[in-house]
């Protein structure tokens, strides 16, 4: 009774470009094991997101082996991935120590998906300095995915100095009215910087999905020779 | 005392690659014809949103007149604007009849900015043959913008579906507990469908300049010959 | 002092057609050891929900014994229950695999009190066609559980093709602005599918007791001949 | 530009067995007669919800003519309604003069499928022998609506005193933290009597297609001979 | 640095007519112990509300032996505290099991400063014949406290039928919408019924003291002969 | 259709001590007429509350010209008033100009059931000399009334120095995360003065109920002769 | 009955350092009148916050030309005031055209209690230049008042560049998840820039006061000599 | 892969005259350590905030020695602090046991910086005598920071009672609606005493940075000879 009935979306690759990935939240031992034996049997590799490591440890050997697993994102490739064909059109920006777990959610996505990705970290609006010390290297690549907290600040201002797409995920960090990321968020939806878009709280998966779409759809322009931030 | 002190963001068109747009929401009429005075003066074009009618009617007719009013999307265009140079490379898609003045809001963004729309309009998902009717035709652009209220289950039946970028706008329609967008605006950021993005509630501007930061910093790929949607 | 006093509801059979489950969350082992022995002493079946692994352990064995659990909906059924006297007259739709313990708990109450049901798992839209491909088998059912956390596009889309009663139950899945199952139970009750009902958040047991009541009151038509959706 | 698109989900009918509502707030007059135009070329009737007086009185006379208006629930209904076929199957059972106009809503509406409505009002807890005093009359129904703003106790208490179909409706009314109705939704949800279905606030239409889901799918059993509430 | 700085209310007695009780949620040890200590030496009885069993464990067995501790509601006398002089003049009134705890904490508080307490449980409205078989011998009572989580119906049934001072006691129980104790406040304090007062969630103690206020300040009048309840 | 039916709890003085007062707020002229008529017809009295200018103006001037109507409190009262019998027992005591309104509420609702209240106003804590002027003319009476909007710390203050029963009623007034009463209400529900209750926002109504349900069940006790706050 | 009552906290000033200004918002023209009768007499000087044009006009001629009323902050000033006696040690700065009218509210409250005001307009951070142009400016004020709505972030900028003291002032403006400034709000208060403080929404009276506690209790130390941001 | 990058913002010092504390919440103890082992390189001091024991103890005992860890606070001052130079100039008011940490972060932040502090406890104004003994001791002080939580009255009537700068500290103690702080915050906000200022939920540290920003951009006036509070 009350059996477990697995119905990946199989056609998914087929319709948006790439394919279902395993949200581990939640999920027992036992389903993940089917998951991965299920896969194991289409030899399809695998994309596995918030899963901790008390999830890992009790799973067959012969695929804890095929797991490349990362602590601070949460992550987990299953099966040989394949290296980034092309140099990073996408930079991950994030402020602070707090936002380096989301961000780095982001990045493993892409890389399952063989993008590389351009990593900035610890550029929070706080010192100014250290975001306009690297906003030239940020402003080449024509996706960014911008990751803060607290008053998620540093979108608006990233939004207001580099021209190409700004996906903004908003990190649960922080406490009092901080609220678990809603007021990161509600920030980055109201933003002065126009053109923003934004997913949901610590959703660093999300962001680079969204990121993958734009990629597969459109191409990207030439850099701009030059490319250097125009005066103001 | 407390004279009010203009200064337009000149620079954004540099750095952004779109001049700055007036949110005439709460601007009052002395403060609307200087803005249009400085902009006459200058011999640029001025985007102007949430413009009433009753905000237009006191405005000198030397200005009114070279105003392009739209009375279902609020939102003016000053100055002559050019006509789009290619076909559409984004689609609106809407709902329904509540969600018409949001989308208009957003293909006259595009329009300002030399982009032509594709528009699709009620089509929400209690009548799913509506929307499955014209998915081809949806598939084939590079930028989905999907504008809907209430419980914005279009825009994640539509992320299911397409492989382009789609930016959901909520829309602030309904009653009790749609909350004035806020249900919507919820519902599309936790979709169930990978990698959508998405504005403030209502905020069809912002989803255009979003679609442009794309197509400014990106080029679409060839449509995808054949490009129906596989089976499933 | 403060010595429990336990009044159970002995007339709600006679009046609603069904007797009173015990909610267990929170209750001391000799509570529901109590509880046990009354119903024992009174030769009563009983349906407990919510109960956990932890508190069946320290039960007395003649109770355990006589209680057939099932850990993925946490409830106990006490007692001989009767088998089915009809065909599955109510079906539960469930999106993803989070929904499947609240599936579970409206299934294991009705089969309390002698429904069968007919269950269809997995079926969330993102993967549309893996629904559209059950639609004829659920519209042969008059009424319908649908189960459904995160943005609840599944109540929606199912509403607007089925013609039975459709009672949504929101699921506690999801992170940020799941919100703990609030963006699901809003997205339900401004569904655009007319006359969803709806009922508390993970709450599988009250769905059943809400088809119950339907079933109880009202008798099932003839399944209409062909049965399948027509055209749109 | 921006031209209004209206494509009615012509196939509601055979899918759910009733057609679409026109919820008319916030619809301008040219869309208002554009739809009566469209239906009266069809030769069908139409349901008008949440129709204000002021929509109503520029409309041309034709038109206005063949709308059964009603002030009370703001419904119109456009062309001539069959009058029900058989006794009321349905009561509504609202708690105070505020909840008046969202009870006839849900009468309306029923009205305009052809099913008759028994409508029992101000039987408001806080007098609780008015509700006493008529509980064997509504009893006997399969399907009942029950309309209660404020604390909403009156949909608990009801639900446990009958064995039919419960379908709250919260309703705007009060003041503070009544919250317009979220504070009716909430305690509705939470209702200890077991199997309420809830839908939006003020959603009398809402309702009213919920149960002629349930009558639709379903045939009411005989009337429980005597049918009186049992003691207790 | 940063000492921990104990100054007691010590005139609250005179003040308000009852002294000051301990808090213990989130004291330390040492803290607890200081004021015990200070207790002692004064020659005071104490209140301690909240106190957990893990807390008690490790004070002194001197202050420990002293300390007369109700598992119940978490509530610890100190010192020799006087029985009862009169009958009870207060009430407690709760709903179902989960409530039984706060209703504790009533009671505890009103024994501490002297008062009996006619304790009457497991009334909830669900079941409505328990209430009202009991509705005599609550309404002989001046002061009812009414204890109830989920949709607080209690009080407002209750507040219809009996013309003493009611205080409402929202308890924090419940799922979903329950939102920890916040629908049964917001219940209470829309509740139909005229005159009903309010305290924070949970807040048992705070009950018993407001009802300590009315006892101090009035003074029962005779208990109306007969004293039944009116027809109707 | 749909025509209104008045069921007046005419029981609710039997039961609870005093009759059912008219909340006018939308209601409509013809149910104010038809309330007044029955009650003219009975021979009866009517408190009106929230009873507007507008809504009093198109009433037949025989019910007008026997409506005593006080604009700052928005109350009616019909019919003949007996004037109290005894001196004040209850005080309303007001924190600013804009609780004036809500406070004259609670006199008004004591006069019509016959009962003196002393007044006091402008005595927020802001400037707190102004409420420890008067702390012993409040001190005297059994029953404050306390009536207090933004963050509400005079109930606070209030029930740190009275031993009366203490009724705390928030106000709707400020702005921004005053929060339209909430946050008035919340502080004084977390009050650190113990024994405070509290009613709906802006209900001096309730208010007055409270205290006349105290004033009936209970008899005050004699003054405390002296009666000043003792030291400290 | 229910005569208002006017206790002005007359010793304000002795302790606070500043007299009680009069919150016009919702006063009626009866009481106003009665306000500054009051001060004439007493030879007052007022500061009348939130006035508006129509709450101006019906007020004694003999009063209004005594009144510098200022449209923009809707702030009036009665009687005459003194010119600021030094150089301004405050500085004002906001985001965009909607704060201009919180600025002024601030900038008055300063004029009238004698202290300059440096304002700096216009300068949002999606438009950094026009910040960082200004911002050696701005240092050499050792308090800054900052005012922006939407996401705020022009504080957490200014905070992490500037060495004075800090007080945000949120503003509602905007739509959506702007939430009537509570987003502003929260952003301010979770600021990653050290040492902010906040008031509520709009309160440009509120900042203003707060400053001038700052400069009534300490004293400006002398300007740093040269005074420019350090590098970084 | 995902390397964690950090970038002290060592700037900071000469920018806004303190440096960047480090918020130890859910840091990791190799990050904890490589930042240490980055102070201890370049000669520096540190202020650690909620820095937990059970973080400190895996540290080497080279670093842990050097650490001046305080339990209440959960703060740790690395490296050899100066004693201040001056007497105290901010005093930190707290209102009961529960405030204690928070008012200990402001206290510990000031000690590193070199600031002494006036701490005084327990003045909660449920027990008024308590502050108003030793207003005069406070109002002595240029800067005050408040620590409240519950209802937040204490913030109010002490705004009411000094002239110096007043931030106010809300504490996320209590239970139900005492919501975490936001009662508390919001009290704060909407004080009816002007010009107080506000920090985050339990921000003790940002308080105390606010206290240095006035301390070190303004100079204490003379303390008023005398300096006791005014009659009134």
């Amino acid at each position: 009774m009350a059996d477990w009935d697995h119905t990946p979306d199989i056609h998914r690759e087929d319709r948006l470009g790439f394919d279902e990935a395993v949200f581990c939240l939640q999920k027992r031992p036992d389903q993940l094991r089917r998951i991965l034996a299920d896969a194991d049997e289409r030899g399809r590799t695998l994309l596995l997101t918030r899963l901790s490591a008390e999830q890992l440890a009790p799973l067959p050997t012969s695929y804890r082996e095929r797991i490349d697993y990362d602590n601070l994102s949460h992550t987990g490739l299953f099966g040989s991935i394949q290296a980034p064909a092309s140099a990073a059109r996408v930079a991950t920006v994030s402020a602070g120590t707090s936002d380096a777990g989301v961000a780095a959610e982001a990045v493993r996505t892409l890389r399952y998906y063989g993008e590389a990705c351009h990593e900035i970290q610890d550029v929070g609006v706080a010192g100014l300095w250290r975001l306009l010390e690297r906003i030239d290297e940020i402003r080449r690549l024509p996706v960014i995915i911008v990751v803060a907290g607290m008053d998620a600040a540093l979108p608006s201002v990233l939004g207001g100095l580099v021209p190409g797409a700004v996906i903004a995920v908003p990190v649960s960090t922080g406490y009092g009215v901080a609220a678990e990321g809603r007021t990161a968020l509600n920030a980055a939806l109201t933003s002065c910087a126009p053109g923003l878009v934004v997913v949901n709280i610590d959703n660093g998966y999300g962001a680079a999905c969204a990121a993958l779409r734009m990629l597969r759809s459109l191409r990207p322009t030439e850099p701009t020779e030059g490319g250097n931030m125009p005066h103001g």
